[in-house]
């Protein structure tokens, strides 16, 4: 090497960002970008192994500079070598293999113009792609470093431990050391996890005393294999009541590799939570096995994601778990017995972590599996979710947030603070305890209109093109298609009946009607949607006065909770209302207006985020620094208690009517049918 | 409660420290403690529940004041059914209830001397008895804490684990506060192991929100259970190649409790260290099998002594260990092999902490298991445990300390800083590769005199009083009593040959002595110790000159490795030879000078110590600031690597030869039966 004993200073411009200045010649460009202020990546530590640093040379005159590739120093073989065995590559990226440089390589020595990949930034990010884009920063709490040891020798045998401490400190500073604000730890606060001491002797000698470490929070090593590997994989999994969903990412793209749903096995004990709970109380082993179903789901589900895109289990360093209360107090076999009564206390707020080993999921031992915070008893860590994807406390509008399941979780609040309550809606949203409910499943009607003059509807069926009634009867047979009514159809049913005036603003039947639709049924006063010969059932299926009356059960607890919790911020309506979860992607935002289901808000304004908790437990996978800040919002949201709200009682006997209905409703429908695809398989499945 | 508006000051004598000062009236008595120096214990944060702060009013004239009961405030009624509940207790201890005051409730209002017992006290100390008897100061790493909450109610549902948090750190701050340089964590900093977030909720309310917490290191909660408990014992655990022992110690008084010891399993799969590495390399599932023989033994005896003791497995909140380098990765389930070839490398020198549940011992599962660092490859945690033991850092004189096993581990130095290397010294100190060795058991020869006038050895035989070898024959029998020489006895017998002119300096026969006991053998020259008619075996018991070979080979390596550790600390001769370890407690000590074995040194400055690994183990349980020092020294310390060492073999030929026999041990025998009892039972049995 030549050591220099002159040193000038060059010119040098970071592309895109535009970031200039002065550099000694002599100086890697990777740590000429870093004293401008643009950090570039490693996980070699500026050994010409990752490649992870690649920038490409511009040539020609920027402003006053002239840049060239001959500016920069003449490769070394190490180099030529990573950049010729991968030429082929960068023209498929469109990538000019001779302008391609190590950033960690090539020195200054002339004035340069230098573009930075977005692929080669410490900071980089990845979009997500959802109703609302958003920038995810990839900085996740494992992190690969690749090191090279000194081998041991009788002169100086330091235990495997110590050797690698020592060097991967070396290597943390080489690569974050001009970072700024990071602090190099002392060797000695390096952790080494059990199971990585048990098995690290060989993995270090097996690599020739070079390997790859996976680093969790920059503290624990928990992960050691032989030589250079890029496998670094977590999972990111949303546990609802009804079904578990999973997003296996690469930790170092930052991409989607797959995802997979299941519904939860805990269902055969229970469709909803409180029956779960129930359930729990009632069986000496109820926690157990409650506990073991859903933590075997998950696990199974695991195996199959990994197996369908040949990932390793071992190569699964991290998961983020998000799900509502109930569902994270039993993933991890906690009772529920005292939150599931009064004062309603969950075991903990805070978000913690623990080894996948102590859960018995079958990826690599030492993962450790972080649990998203929780802001009350029934405001889970699916909300804190859901929260860090929709960002409420960056914003300066105010937002009202509503997951809503057969348990409503509402967030409302601005950057100036946040607040939030829940409500058990019941299980009307869902489609069951309805006379003729179902789950969103082949058969279902999914959407209903109703005519106001001829009082006549029409409605869609999942699995079936096109608009009926017609459609649905089989000519050659004595049954139609038609099984049932699913949870959003009953909203779009019960809105459209009011609309069209079959109910009152207060729930009863207008009996005066002339329709043969409107009549005495079995259980009361109904209204017929789908004739005998167009269901599959052989008989009419109406929705009743009792279904009416379980919609403003719901709805009105609902619109309580909103109007409180608006109360509480003292502030009249949202500016921005988000529905979050499968349910507030199915229903018709204008018919649950219609209802008085959430507070008024311009129609444009309320938008369906699908699975923001699974958003929010990907977000928490990719970037750290996101969970933090659910911490924090968890501790530090105001919680409102309806049960113990002296207004609760008054608001909610009033919000059981239907409100005044606004001129534009009334004659608006929305004739998209939404089972059509999966929505949540839409939204990840291109991101990858 | 009388809020005193003028304060005045008193002065206050705390014997048996003598620590006096002015403190203002109204002042609780363990707060004026504090305040002069004298820290006084308290499990329950100053709510009269735990009577750990009790200290004894003297009543009389001292010096200038006068001191009286009345000089404390009126006793409340919690203080006074603690006190008086305990009438008969206190009485049988020699204490007058009538002067015994709960420090934290009673109040200073006149001069006062208050004599706080050692067992108030917050840095209490326990004295180890043993060959020297030292004061362990009791500062365990688990603490218990006693806690009393609100309860939770519907305007403040805050969850169990932040709850549990702030109260716990309020207790801690009214225990400690006043304790010089403590410095409360945040709330947030507070830990809840994963077991204990399980079983909280329930502990919390069978306690009616009154709990007794199990903390580690001031900031993991590992234990919380309902209402006031003490019960909070540790096992300290030496896991020799041989045998395995345990402490189970309680860590609120440091007593112990019980101890018990076993064969190490492993040794079915080879007697020494080298037999295990090779047993491990040559078997696929080597290492599981060793490591769980270790694991399932150590379980094994665990369980025996909780039994026997009447303590519940899940009262064990801590464990140490310590064991050569060897047991030490086996236990952990690491492999040997890199440890058992050149360069020698240990996977870790450092000290570290797992889950016991991580290795399925059976007790707490959230307890931690706190394994002793390492000094080098055949310097293990065993003798870290020894340094700690007998501190030869804290000390001016120079001390050689040496664990005799199958492999010698030697330590020199003071507190100028401290040397350690390791040598083979093959099986022959533990009478295996002995013609006639056996172990040290009943009908073992374990002493030898030899008479140089007439060459006729006595003789004495464990589990048989007296000298023989007439006591040995079986007058109606064709055989006697003697089954073979242990190791010890080797080493007698091989220091009598060479005192006695049988055998020469350099280790060759004496033909030409007149005695029908040297003959010439099956193997080679003889020496007959035992004839036909005295054993059982039917057979001469002699020592051969293969015996003696051995002997010569292993107090070789001895002596060298000493002489080269002394040469590296520039000092001639130690102040003072520690030797530890079973065998270093039954060897004679004049005979290991006549053989050279051990450097020069006074011989009434050579000292057997015993199991002072078990010792430090139990040191390290008791106090957690050893731990820290074992770490320091295991760091620090410097390594001599006598393979590598170019003075090593010209040394060893050297110290082939017997040395020149001072005239003192010409006629100096030591007849003293050794193995009658078991030394490390009544090393411990008696200091519970």
């Amino acid at each position: 090497m030549d050591k220099r004993t002159h040193t000038e200073s060059k010119t040098v411009v970071f592309q895109p960002s535009g970031a200039r200045g002065m550099v000694e010649t002599g100086t890697s460009l990777r740590r000429a970008a870093a004293q401008l202020g643009v950090d570039i990546e490693s996980i070699c530590a500026d050994t010409a192994t990752c490649g992870k640093c690649r920038v490409v040379i511009e040539d020609g005159q920027f402003g006053n500079i002239g840049s060239s590739p001959d500016h920069a120093s003449v490769m070394r073989s190490t180099e030529e070598l990573w950049i010729t065995k991968r030429a082929k590559t960068w023209r498929k990226m469109g990538l000019d293999p001779d302008r391609l440089r190590l950033s960690c390589q090539a020195l200054v020595e002339g004035d340069m113009v230098v573009f930075v990949p977005e692929s080669s930034r410490a900071n980089r990010q990845i979009i997500r792609k959802a109703a609302t884009d958003r920038h995810i920063e990839i900085n996740p709490a494992v992190r690969r470093y690749y090191v090279e040891l000194e081998p041991a020798t009788l002169e100086n045998p330091l235990g495997d431990v110590e050797r690698v401490a020592a060097a991967l400190v070396a290597a943390m500073t080489r690569i974050h050391g001009d970072a700024k604000g990071w602090i190099a730890p002392d060797p000695t606060d390096i952790w080494f996890d059990f199971h990585v001491i048990r098995t690290m002797g060989n993995a270090i000698r097996q690599g020739d005393w070079k390997m790859s470490l996976t680093v969790w929070h920059g503290r624990q090593v928990i992960d050691i294999r032989p030589g250079y590997s890029e496998d670094l994989y977590g999972i990111a999994a949303d546990i609802g009541s009804t079904a578990i969903a999973i997003y296996l990412c690469d930790l170092i793209t930052g991409e989607v590799v797959g995802t997979d749903s299941m519904m939860n096995p805990q269902t055969a004990y229970g469709d909803d939570i409180m029956s779960r709970m129930t359930y729990e109380n009632e069986h000496d082993d109820g926690l157990a096995t409650l506990h073991e179903a859903v933590v075997t789901g998950l696990d199974t589900l695991i195996k199959r994601t990994l197996r369908n895109h040949h990932v390793q289990a071992i190569d699964v360093h991290e998961l983020t778990i998000v799900g509502n209360t109930t569902m994270h107090h039993l993933f991890l076999g906690i009772s529920t017995k005292h939150l599931g009564m009064a004062p309603f206390v969950p075991t903990s707020h805070c978000a913690f972590d623990l080894k996948a080993r102590d859960l018995s999921i079958s990826v690599n031992p030492s993962a450790n599996v972080h649990m998203l915070p929780i802001a009350a008893s029934f405001v889970g860590a699916d909300a804190m979710a859901v929260v860090i994807a929709e960002e409420p406390h960056e914003q300066d509008e105010n937002l009202l947030i509503i997951d809503i399941g057969t348990n409503a979780e509402l967030i409302a609040g601005n950057r100036n603070g946040l607040v939030c309550t829940s409500t058990p809606t019941g299980p009307a949203f869902e489609g069951a305890h309805i006379e003729y409910g179902m789950r969103a499943a082949d058969g279902a009607i999914e959407r209903i209109e109703i005519a106001p003059d001829t009082l006549e509807p029409r409605y869609s069926v999942i699995g079936i093109d096109g608009w009926g009634p017609d459609r649905f009867v089989l000519n050659d047979s004595e049954h139609g298609l038609v099984k049932g009514i699913c949870g959003s159809a009953i909203i779009d049913g019960v809105a459209e009946m009011f609309r069209s005036g079959i109910i009152t603003p207060r729930g009863h039947f207008a009996t005066d009607l002339t329709s043969n639709r409107i009549r005495q049924g079995e259980f009361g006063w109904e209204y017929v949607i789908a004739w005998k010969d167009e269901t599959s059932i052989g008989r009419d299926i109406p929705i009743t006065l009792t279904d009416v009356r379980q919609i403003q059960l719901a709805k009105a607890a609902l619109y309580t909770a909103s109007h409180l919790l608006l109360r509480e911020l003292e502030i009249e309506a949202p500016d921005k209302i988000i529905l979050a979860g499968a349910f507030g992607s199915q229903i018709d935002k204008t018919k649950a207006m219609i209802l008085g289901m959430i507070p008024d808000c311009p129609l444009e304004r309320v938008v369906s985020v699908g699975n923001a908790a699974g958003d929010g437990a990907r977000i928490a996978l990719l970037n750290r620094r996101k969970r933090t800040e659910a911490q924090e919002i968890a501790r530090t949201i105001r919680r409102v208690e309806l049960p113990i709200d002296p207004d609760f009682q008054r608001e909610y006997m009033l919000a059981l009517n239907f409100p005044h209905m606004a001129h534009e409703f009334k004659s608006v429908t929305h004739l998209i049918p939404v089972h059509g695809t999966d929505p949540m398989a839409e939204r990840f499945s291109t991101s990858s």
